[in-house]
This record gives structure tokens, C-alpha cells and sequence, in this order.
């Protein structure tokens, strides 16, 4: 396992292809170095005891003690875990842990090149299991590329005006393919050493060039990472604070023609698995949120109840029942994300696959609470995180008296510590991170119609159907 | 084990205590047998080969099979299997299997007898143990009677103006107690072989005679059992159907002067062991609810479905989107029960105990969603479950080929089964008995405040205070 | 003006054409004239000095003073009195006066016949005028019905394998036509002195069959009224209540071949007019749901409010903001016909119309909140109105001192008066006559999903749009 | 009337009191000129033909034509036409017009003074209205400071260990009296040119301190305004927009011994006065939230409608029912502020004021919407808005062809009008000001738990339970 110098280490040596506030830097520059900070976190925590169990696995293939992040779930308890791990490190970085992209990418890979392989006679399983020993062997941080642009909305991925909306294959040649388009929506693919790409829906017998998977480094030449920071906002000089580290690097990732290698194929031409493909990934990303978004709601409900606390108001019935809604929310989810694990089912390739129903129904009940998750935050704390003067004004010589005095609450509570849980509380409201979260949380994974729609393809509505016919009488028909 | 006719041949030799319509009458009435289908239906599928695994399991005391709602639940498996038994009994019936309150009160006694003998130093146990023995051996129905008149909302049992508004021990002799008040909303009291009594809410230690708990034959001396009918409604000759002969007989349990002896007493004075065991109750109860309200939501999603089918709706955007919404209702409460069981842990006597938070949260989003899920039928129905023309109207020589013709929605359903999955809604939206579900979905086992208030006097807030003290860099209050 | 002696005479020299139970029976049947309850008090109020300014209007045509239920609305002030008397009578009746079908039919027409004529060169809005004089002249009672029984959904009318499933004309004759078909959910027919058919949707040119539109008695030849009777339930002797005379009888109203004389035609084959004259009656009627929805509300914050008051709890924060939730959900849907009204236009013929967004919002609102509204009753007034023994219980000599001792609540309220407030919790939580309320709150004038189409199709879109592309900086396109 | 030009040349004299960014700044700053962007825009806008009969009116004391944000309102109408003038307004700034506290607080005042007068025989009334004079004369911008800091919520403000904690008079002299404390989230206080401070709540007669109400520069000496600035975010060279431009200064305003004279006092010690004076103010200020916030509603509808149009999804169902409620909360709202208008009634001092209820539950529904109108927006813009590349890369020589490649969705929308578009959704869903207009829309006027509390302490539900015991037969009692 890589410690998280070794991981920056790598990605100080590779080529300049990130292009953000109208430069192009390498992965030594500060920002990238500072936004990766999360992805640190999973290399960092592999030897607290507290997580040691959490982070590291066996691996099927090897034998040896892994990180989990780089793990194919086996078993139930597998699942179980990293559902536990990923809450839990959710939590030590403020809301996202930016890694699970990876893990929920190749187990999708070790399930659909399997399926590819009996199906078809191909050779896909074997290849990419050479690649997962590579990939354990060098603790590998990888952003799965999904979403793309896809133009108008109205046409399918072999019908666009323009064929890049979607990334396809321009070139076949013996020794690999040559790809173009965009994959969009991409966090953290700027500190990735590399990038996975799958399709993004189900596809067409004629959609074959968009039929496509592969695993490739982030800087290899052709691909464009364009970026667009985030972070929680406004910690200054004299009232830092860990959740100030955190933040992400989104990117629109281009693909102009750029040359993928056999060897790093994983699907190419065969549709019907391709659509598959997309939802497995889908899937275990949905497993993965039942974890993170639990996650978040942790971090809100901290700042809830402390501020609550630090208010006098915690034991007021309305305020009550505002936290319990908010545990409703996360521990809702979190069960869905439990049940998932429990009644899940073994793929072809020895793989655990989450149940599709309930990984669904918590993806979805997350999707459905986020921003209300927020406004309840919103709710408790008031007015002050939207008008919280700075920490300039907190250390002030002229002013900085009446900004301790008038954050004050309640005694016993310094007036440092009401201002940092008011900070925190307009980090979590008013920043550009907490924005990119929520956007996330409707978004990532997913919206929740992408969940309606995977819970109606897969619901057994006949049973139902059934059993209403049997109560009601009718016969047949 | 029993047989149904076994049941009702015991029923029909109990003292005649049930006071209905202006008589009263004996459970030999056949409004009574009509009324305990559900619970016959419990006895009836022990050897159907779907159920029998779920409906038997092995006695931890005496190492035979008995029904599964005389057993107390050793391992989280046991809990799942539970669950599981239940939603599949509960959707045969249409929506309440009516017999799970014994063994939830039973499992809920194992626990709080346990831990009053080792607090106390009592021995209630061991006599509770006894009591099981018969239990099993009898195949014994239970109603569980907790919840009081209770009077004055503001004042406690101790300080009601008039002291029977809590059922309470008026006198104690050698050979056992005297108990005075009445238990309200009892479904099934009037069918059920015994009631045993618990208290409905944690108590100070001035009102011991308050913390008293037992089981008694339902037409012991003093019993009065003050009854309410509903059923499924307008099944009129000629479109009878299975759900029609569903119902239920609620009860005002009133105990005026009643003599309990002393092996049949599980508590009796314990304050403090009294609120415990009204809450573990309400747990296992509540985990119950993860299990029966799913059933009634397979109930309102087979017949949504049915006609949103019949009607040619089926694939519509909004008809799906609310179809997904209903899904997810049943399968979050589905997951919380399991994440419960999952999740459980062990009493000291052994008993496996479902985790609060997760049994709480999905019995609270359960209540808070039964009308919603109403109003989806409703939605989807249209106005016709609530001005269809009764079964008279549909076989009149008249007018009977009118209400065929014009109930008729598509071609290949025939108008018999239109007219049946109408009445099917109608049953579901307008009948008596499926508002009774709509009460008890919000108050059966708890309202979802109730839930609240459970799940914020176990939540670990402070374990969130904390994360979010870390993430503000507050580093002590 | 007629008095409700007068209306029930007429009604008892009709022809008998209502089948209910079993029976073919006449308007002078006790179940009708008991059912017709709530029309004879918008004849029995009309002296009323609280009512008698709402109940009265001066005719535009004659001058002379009529009901207002009889009224062409001239100015916005008119509107605004429909509104309220609406919502006061509503309040009398416990949920529905029953009559507003009508007024708002006969507005529709006002409108549509008009733009037929300037359209069409037709002479259907002279036809009209002397059928309104006659109208006002007797005071009548008329049910509209709209709503055809619509066949496969899938199809239109005139695309339908049985063409009867939109009432049409089968003959055109030199004196009149002749119709078939049947308009289901049809409140009130059976009580009518007149049916007036209007056509339920937009039409193409082919279907010129369907845009029919007429007024004719109810007992005409060929005419069916196929019953089902519902009403507030469960009140016996020894505990009348004035809310358990309402109720209603709802129909299938069955046109087999039936004449109607040209006199009495106000549409017939302008399909563009047909569409709309729909659109005209929704519109009225959604805004006559803008007083009548509040009514309902009343009754349900009235019964709210009561029980908490007698359980002593209406002082708690969560039964505080339940009730400020009721009172934000009636009197949002109020302001929103006071918003109708105040910014209503006036169309061609003279007559006012309420503003199209407006009423759609308010009968939206309402229609998405009338389920949460009686969760919130049941929320409070908890179990006991699905386990409340009924009168006969209540009055017997051996168990009527518990029932009262175990009703009451707190001192200073009678047993009586804690019985009846619970009677009344549960005729509005689980008589048949409330869910029917339940059903039509949600479809009765088009349901939501309807008003969606509604607002969708008249909001300015563009505007907004316009509005986006100047803050964004978009010149064009 | 003044011109912006005037106004910011007023402003530029004004005395440094600003402490924003470690610096003291006086309002000829960049920074304090460009955030009174919305300011300006109501004296720019009084010519325009659209807006001049709304924004301005004619003085009921002078007969001049004014401002209408310096108008006492004297009808209805005047009403009606503050709340559309405030809606449009909002419009052209993107969300807040930030100059209705001025109007909102003097109108309040000039109830609140006349009231006093006459209850207690002082002359507030008449030295308000020498102070109105002067206000329409020049024009005024005024803040309205009404929340104080508020301490420990668990004491009133004589209770608190720190008696500053609420505004309060520490001292009285026969000119004046001097003011301590601190009023909280004062939006635009830096770029007012007065001050109207009135009380936060209702006071017990020991009190008499806090009953403190009156008008002062903005620049007096003992006043701090500590300020932070919020804007919509991340516009670059070459991507100006018009929303843009707005963004705001909050401040907390302290007072830290300030004189007052008394010409400018207009409550002093008047305890049952200054709890009122706190309701009105409100009352006002809700009744313009009952404006602005559906014209923060319009520019997410268009913003949402826009994207959808580009996106090419207008006619998906989904998309229609969301662009349907996003219309049902903007027009309930409005609608609520219409009733509110229709339904005022006259204070003695001839001042309009509106319907308590009507302008209660219209803020309400706003406050409970608010956080899911941007969930709305967000759910169909997608992920764009959070990964959306800047202007830096938009303009690239390197990069800028992907980006408009890769933001173009549908044919016959430039690259430009889709970035344009997409970028838009950011400032609205990620930019800081965006998050403070939640916050705002949240808590701005009062939450909705104070309209909650408004709501039950005005509404008349006596009548509503006297209605539910006329209906269940009850009585009395």
C-alpha cells in the first residue's frame, strides 16, 4: 500500500494537462496538491485503529492486505464495510472522500467483462484481471469518467448532430483503438492517476462505437482536464480549521483522439453489455452513496445540533424533531445501503452485487433530502452564516471586540468557539464546496429519476399485481 | 401446534364478555369467527410450503417446532425471519395479520423480567419462563394491551384526578393483585385466548402500582371487552372476494376489579424496569411495523398497478414516477427492518433485541407515509372507487348492462374484472376498515413523534457534536 | 325563490330513474330526500341574516332577486361572494353543498355559447339566455356532468372501439338530436331538477359528435341514474349530531338514446367551442373548489383544534404548528380564488372570468393537500376515532358508565361532549362520506395532474425565459 | 426624487464607519458603490414607462409625487401596487431589491405611533410625521435594524448577563437618549443613508429600556458597521451579465452609546407599544416577501425553463410537473399578498394595513419552498452548474473550442447562449449571493416557525371549534 507522499510523489511526474484559471499545470502545483487532500486522507488513515480494519482487505487475487479501495467485494460483509468506510472517512473530510469512484468502477469491470466473456467468447476478464494486479499492486486512485456531454437530449448517442457528444471510437488498429468525446462532471480527476471510462447508457446493435471501456493515465496525450475548483470558503489567517482543507477539482475531461492500448480494453463493440456496464457502475456507485451521503448528513447534523446546543434551544420540541427528521434521513439511507449488502447476490465472476432495489431506494430517498437536509441547517443556525463578518473583522483591533461580544450566546461557550461554530455553519450554507455538494447530492450517482427508473425496470410488479388480482377475486386477465 | 378449528373451539368455550352492537355476545357469535380470519389464516398456512419455513421455528426451551408467533427470537435471523413472515401474512389478508402483538409482547417480557431479577433480584423470569412453556405449547393468541385512557394529557398517571385513567393495582393480597382501568385501541382482544397487560410509559417511583405487568385469560371475572367492527365493505352476493373477508373487532379493554395471581404477574412495582419494558415493547412492535407496513404497501401497489394496467396508464411518466414513490415507501421501512435485525444485539436473557435507531426510523417514515401512499391509489384510481355501483346494481336485469359497459376500460380485460378491480380500490379507499389501517399506520405501534422521541433518547448526538466540533476546529465545549 | 318544500315537491313528481340497492326508486324515496339534505339548505338559508347578502344576487337579465347559485357572475365582487358563500355553506354541511355544479356550468355556458356565436355565426347564446330566465324564474337545482366514462385511455373519442364511451350524437333530427353514452361520478343527479352535459376535453374537427353540449331533465326519457350512497356514518339513536344528516348520492348517469329539443341544445359539432366550453366549466369549478376546499378545512381545523383542546394539549409546539400547517393550507387555496377574483377578466358575453393561473393554483394546492389534512386529524385526535364504541355501547345499562368514565379526558368537559368530539373525529376519519370527500378533494374538478396541464398551458413561460436570457447576458436565441 | 447619480454622491460625504476586509472604508469605496447596484436601480427605473406608475405615488401629506419607497400606504391598491412593483423589481436584480425595509419600517411606524399616542397621550405620531416629510423630500435609503444579537435564547432580553445583547437606552437626557447593543443581519446597512431601529419582539412592562424605536444616520458616531459582502460568483472578462452587477453588503450594526435626539425618537419606554410596533413591522415586511419572493421565483423558473428549452426537454412530463409546482409556489404566494391587500383594513392613523393571515401564510409557504425551488432548478440543469469551466478556459486559445463543443446541446443555440445559460445556473446554485438569498428566503421577514406563531396568534379558532361543536351536536363547553 502507497502512503499518500508516494501518491503525490507519482503525480508530480506526470505530464501538464490541467487547465484551470487560464494556465496549464502538472499535478505539482499548489492547488491540485491542496485539492487532493481527501484522496491523502484515504492513504493517511490506513494505520489508525480505528479505521485499520475498515480500510484494508485481502485481496481475492494476491492474497495480500490491500486497500479496501482497491478491493473486489466477495462477500456480503465486504459490502458492509465499505459502506462503513466510506461514511466514516466522509466524515473526516467535511462530505466526500472522492475515491469510491475507483472501487465502484472495477468491481462493475470484474462483473461485466465476466458476463461479456460468457456471452460473447471474449477475452475481456482476463485482461482486466491482470490490470486489477497492477492496479492493487500500485494502490492506483481512479476517477471513473461516465457522463457525457450528450448534446441534445432528444437524440440517442448514434443520432447526435455531432457523433463526439458522446465518447465513441474513431479508429480501430491492431494494437488498440482511438477514442473521442468528453466525459463531463468528473470530479477528481486532476489528482487520478488514472481514468476509467464506461458508457453511459444503454445502447443500440448500431451504437457499437460507443460501446466502449478502458482504463488509461490521466495524462496520457490527448486528454484535456479541464478544471474548475471548489472549497469551503473563507477561512482566513487566524481561524483555520480542518474542514478549510477540504475541496475538489471538477473536471470536463476531453478525449481528442486518443490512442487506448488492447491491453487496457475492457469493452469494445459488444452493446448489449455496455448498457449493462453502465448500470453496475451505477449500482455500486448507488451502494457507495448509501454510505457517503450518510456521510454528509453526519456533518449537518454536528453543525445542527451544536449550534442548537451552543443556542440553548436543543431541547425545544420543534428542534427536536428537526434532528430526528435529519437522522431519519442518514439512517434511512444507511439501512437501504445495509439491506443492499445483505440480500445481495454473486455475480459470473465471484463478485458480490449489491441488491438493486434497495441500493436504489437509499440513493434515491438521499436525492429526494439533500437540500431539505440543508435548509433544516439553515433552519436552526438563522441568519448568521449568511452574515457572519469575516475573520478579518474577528481579529480586528477596532472592531474585533464587538464581533466576540455579539456572537456570544450563551455562558460557558467561548466566544471563539460560537464563532467557529458559526463559521462552520456558513461554510456548510454559503460556500462553493457545500453548493458543489448538494448539487452532488442530486446529481452524483444519479438524480433520483435515474433511480425511479432503474427501481421500475427491476421491480417485480407482476407479484404485485398478482397478489391484487388474488385479493380482489379476479381470476385471470 | 394448533389448527384453526382447535382455536375457535377454545374461543367458543369462554364466558360471554364481549359487549358489540348493544349485546352481548360470546366468541362462538359469528361476527367473531368472521372477524378472527386473519388470525385463523396464521394457524392454516403452517404447512403450506411458501410459509413454512417463515411461520414455524424451534423452541429455545423445549427444542420443538412451534409457531413462529410463539417464539422468542434468538438470533438476528430469527428477527429477519420475522419481518419477512409478516409482510407475506400480512398480504393475504389485505393488510394486518393482527397476531403479531403477542410475540412482540412475549419477546418483550423475556427482556424486562430478565433485567428486573438481576436489578431486583425478583424472580419473575423463571415464572415468565413457565408462562412461555404453556404459551408454546398451547399455541396461545395474545392480545397486548399497553396503551391507557390516560385522562388529563398534562398530568401524569400519579397525578390524574381520577386514578383508573392508567390501569394501576388497587389491592395486593398474598396470592396475587387487584387491577383497575381500562386499555383502549385493543385489535383482536374480543378473539384472542389472552391478554396480557403492560404499562404505556416510563414511570416515577411514586407510582409503583402503576408497574404492573401480566397475563389473564380474556374472560376473566371483571374482564369487559367494549367492541368496534370494521371490515372491508359493500361485498354484496354474487362479487364476493378474499379480501372481503377480512376485518377486525377493536376493543376498550376495561379491567374493573380484576384478580391476577401471582404466577401470571411479570412486574409489579418496578418503576423503573416499568418504562423499559413499555419501550421494548414499542421496539419490537415497531420492528413488526417494518414488516406488516410494507404488506399493506404490496397491497396499495398491487392494486395501483392493477388499474393503472387496466386503465392502458401503465407506462406514463407521472403513473411510473408515483409507482417508484410507492416502492420506495415499502422498501425503506423493508430495509430499516432489516438493517435492524442486522443490527441487533443480546439481552441478557438471551432474547436478540433489534437495533432502536433503525427499527425507530423506519416505523416513523412508515406512519408518515400511510396516507400518501392512500392518496397515490387515489390518484392513480380516479373517481371511480368512490361512485362505482354496488354489486346490486352491477347484476340487476335493468341497469346491469350499463354498469358492465361502462366500467369497461380496455380491450382483453373483461368487464367482470374491471368492475372487480374497481371494487377493489373502493375497498381500499372507502371502506371502514381500510381507514382503521389509515389510523393505525400513523398510531399502531407509535406515532411517529412517538418515534421521535425514541430516537432522540438514543441517537448519538453527542458522537456528531463531536465530528463537528473537529471540522470547526473547536477544540474543547 | 324557491323554498326546499318546493324543490322537494317538484322532485317528487318525477319519473322514477334512479336505481339504487336494488331498486328503481323516485325522488320522494327517504334515502333521497334525506341525501338531498345539503341542496335544501341553499334554500333554507337564504333568509338567513348571516347569509342572506352571500345566498342572494340580483339577476342581470330580469333584475329581480335570485339565488346566487342561479347567478352569471358580472363583476369581481361577484366572484368573490360565490367564494365565500361557498365556503360558509360548506361549513354547514360538514364538507359540501352540492349545488355549485350549476352555477358553474351555467357560467361556462354563458362564455362558451357566446364565443360560438361570434365564432360561428350560431344563435346558441340566445338559446342560452332564455333557458337562464326560465333557470333563475325556478330556482333550479342541476347537476353538470362532464366527466364521460372515457374507455381505453390510450384512445380518443373518436378513436374508441365502443363510441359510447363518450356521450355523442347517434342522430340529428330537424327538432333535435339524440345522444348515448354515460357521465360517470355525477354528485348529486339523482337530486337534480336538471342534468346540463358538457363535453369533457379538447376535440378534433372529426369528432364533431362529441361536441355536444345541452341542459334536460333528469327523469327524461332514456335517462339512468345509477346510485351509490354514502354518508357520515355510524350515528345511532340517542346520539344525533346535525352532521350526520348529510351525505350524498353519487351516479352513473346513462343517456340511452335520449332526445334532446333544439331549444335546449347550446353546442352542437363546433369542436374548437367544445374543448373550451370544458376548459370554462374546470375553470369555474376549480374556482368554486377555491371556497369550498377551505370549507372542508374548517371542519377538519374545527375538529383538530376541539380534541386538542379537550385532551389538553393545544398548547404544545407540535399540535401548534399542525394547526398553523392546516390554517396555511385553507387559506393559501382561499387567497388564491380571492386572487381569481380580484384579477379576473370579462369575456364577450359579459360574463366575469376568473384568472386562469390563480384558480389553478389554489385548486392544486388544495388537491395536493386534502389526504395531509385528515392525517393531521388523525395525528391528534389519535386512536380513538377507529376504536370508539358506538351509541349502543355508549347507552347500555351494563357498559355505558365505562365507556363514559374512559372517554373523558379533562375536567370540566362533560362524557357527552368528549364522546361527541371523538364521534366526530371519527365520521370525518372513517365514514364512507369522508373518503368520498378524500376522493373528490383530489379528483373532483380535475386533479392535480389536470392543473398542471392547466397552468402549463396558459403561464408565460416566455417571459420568464426572456427574463433568464437578459440576467444571463443572451442577446437572441 | 433623487437620481442614483444624487444618491451616491449623499453617500460619498458620509463618515468611514465600514469595516469590511480588515479595512475601514467610507461609501465612495468600489466595493460599497458597486454592491448598491439594486439601490440604484430604484431611482434609475422611475421614468421607465413600465415601472413609473408602480414606482412612484403621491404623498398623502405633501401631494408631491414621490418614490413609492417612501410612501405611506393608503389604500388597497396602494397595496397592491408595492407588491408588483417589488416582484419586477426583483426581476431586473436577479433576486433582492433591498430597499422595502425603508418603507416596510416607516409604515410600521406610522401605525405604531399613532397607537401609542393615543393609549398613552405622547406625540410620537406628529414628530414622525415632520420626519416623513424629510424622508420623501430627500428620497431616503433606509435599513431597517430590527434583530438583535439575542444572547441566550433561553432569556428575554432583561434576563441576559449581558444586558447588550439587546438594543437598549443606557442613558436619558432631556435632548435625547444614548442607545448600547447590536442589531444583526442588516442587509444594506453600508450603503443606507439612515437607520430606523425598532424593537425585535414583544417586552414586559420591566422592559422599558428595550422599548426603544427611532431614525439616524448611518454614519453617527458610535455606529460599526461590520460588513460582508456576497455576489453571484466566478464572472470573468468576456462573460459579463447583467446578474452580475447584484450582490449585497450585510452588516452587524453596532451601537456602541450612540445619541439619539429627540426629534428622532418615535417610541421610548412605550413597552406594550414596541411588542406591537415588532408585529407590524413584520407584518409589512411579509406582505413585500409576499412580492419579492415570487420575483425570486421568476428567475429560477426562467432560468429552469431556459435550460430545459436548450436541453431539449421542455415537453418531458417530468420537467412540465416540476415547471408546474416551481409555478404553484410563486403564484400561491403572489396570491397570498393580493388577499393580503384586498383583505387589509384601515389603522387610526388611516395608515392600509394588510391581512395578518393572508400575509403570514403566503411568507410562510415562500420560507417552507424556498431551498426546493433551487433543488427544482438544480434537478433539471443537471451537473453543469457545479462543473461548469470558467471564462478563463471558456476563452482559452487551448482549450476554449472543447468547451463550447462540449457545453452546445441543441442546434440553434450558439455555443455562447448555451455557456451563457449553463453559467447562469451557477450563479444561481453555487454563487455565495445565491446561498445568501436561501438564507434569506429562509429567514428574511422571519422564519417560518414566527409566522407559525403569527399565525396562531391571530387566527380565529374559536370559530372553528364552535363550528365542529355545531356539527357534533355539542352544546356547550
Amino acid at each position: 500500500m502507497r502512503t499518500s507522499k508516494q501518491y503525490l510523489e507519482k503525480l508530480a511526474g506526470m505530464r501538464k494537462n490541467i487547465y484551470l484559471n487560464g494556465e496549464v499545470i502538472g499535478r505539482d502545483h499548489p492547488v491540485v496538491i491542496k485539492r487532493s487532500k481527501a484522496i491523502q486522507v484515504t492513504f493517511d488513515m490506513v494505520d489508525d485503529p480505528e479505521f485499520k480494519d475498515l480500510l484494508t482487505a485481502t485481496s481475492h487475487i494476491t492474497g495480500k492486505t490491500i486497500n479496501r479501495f482497491t478491493h473486489i467485494h466477495q462477500t456480503p460483509d465486504d459490502l458492509l464495510k465499505k459502506q462503513e468506510m466510506t461514511r466514516k472517512l466522509c466524515n473526516l473530510t467535511g462530505g466526500c472522500i472522492q475515491r469510491c469512484m475507483g472501487i465502484d468502477a472495477m468491481n462493475a469491470l470484474s462483473v461485466a467483462t465476466k458476463n461479456a466473456d460468457i456471452r460473447h467468447g471474449t477475452n475481456y476478464y482476463e485482461r482486466w484481471l491482470k490490470y486489477l494486479e497492477y492496479f492493487q499492486e500500485n494502490d492506483l486512485v481512479v476517477s471513473c469518467a461516465q457522463t457525457d456531454a450528450k448534446g441534445d437530449r432528444r437524440f440517442r448517442p448514434g443520432e447526435q448532430p455531432d457523433p463526439d457528444q458522446y465518447v465513441h471510437v474513431v479508429e480501430r488498429r491492431d494494437d488498440g483503438v482511438v477514442v473521442r468525446g468528453a466525459k463531463l462532471h468528473n470530479t477528481m480527476s486532476p489528482y487520478a492517476d488514472e481514468i476509467i471510462v464506461v458508457p453511459t447508457r444503454a445502447l443500440k446493435k448500431t451504437e457499437k462505437d460507443y460501446a466502449i471501456a478502458f482504463a488509461i493515465p490521466a495524462d496520457t496525450e490527448g486528454i484535456y482536464l479541464i478544471g474548475r475548483e471548489a472549497c469551503f470558503s473563507h477561512r482566513q489567517p487566524g481561524m483555520e480549521a480542518p474542514i478549510a482543507d477540504y475541496g475538489d477539482i471538477e473536471s470536463f475531461t476531453v478525449f481528442d483522439n486518443v490512442f487506448v492500448p488492447n491491453e487496457r480494453i475492457f469493452l469494445n463493440g459488444e452493446t448489449d453489455i455496455g448498457g449493462g456496464l453502465a448500470l453496475f457502475f451505477a449500482l455500486y456507485h448507488r451502494h457507495s452513496y448509501c454510505g457517503c451521503k450518510p456521510g454528509v448528513s453526519d456533518v449537518i447534523m454536528g453543525a445542527t445540533s451544536l449550534i442548537a446546543d451552543y443556542l440553548g434551544i436543543e431541547k425545544m420540541d420543534h428542534v427536536k424533531e428537526k434532528l430526528a427528521e435529519l437522522v431519519s434521513v442518514a439512517e434511512l439511507v444507511y439501512a437501504a445501503g445495509i439491506a443492499a449488502s445483505v440480500k445481495s447476490t454473486k455475480a459470473a465472476s465471484g463478485t458480490q452485487i449489491p441488491n438493486v432495489i434497495f441500493a436504489n431506494v437509499g440513493r434515491r430517498h438521499a436525492g429526494h433530502n439533500i437540500y431539505h437536509e440543508y435548509n433544516t441547517l439553515c433552519d436552526i443556525a438563522g441568519g448568521l452564516p449568511a452574515t457572519l463578518p469575516l475573520s478579518s473583522e474577528y481579529n480586528s483591533p477596532v472592531v474585533g471586540d464587538f464581533v466576540r461580544k455579539y456572537v456570544t450566546r450563551r455562558e460557558g461557550v467561548s466566544p471563539e468557539n460560537h464563532y467557529r461554530a458559526a463559521h462552520l455553519a456558513s461554510d456548510l450554507l454559503t460556500s462553493e464546496f457545500a453548493t458543489i455538494l448538494q448539487v452532488a447530492g442530486v446529481h452524483g450517482g444519479g438524480s433520483p429519476i435515474m433511480e425511479d427508473i432503474a427501481i421500475m425496470g427491476s421491480y417485480d410488479f407482476e407479484a404485485k399485481k398478482k397478489l391484487a388480482k388474488y385479493l380482489a377475486g379476479i381470476k385471470e386477465g
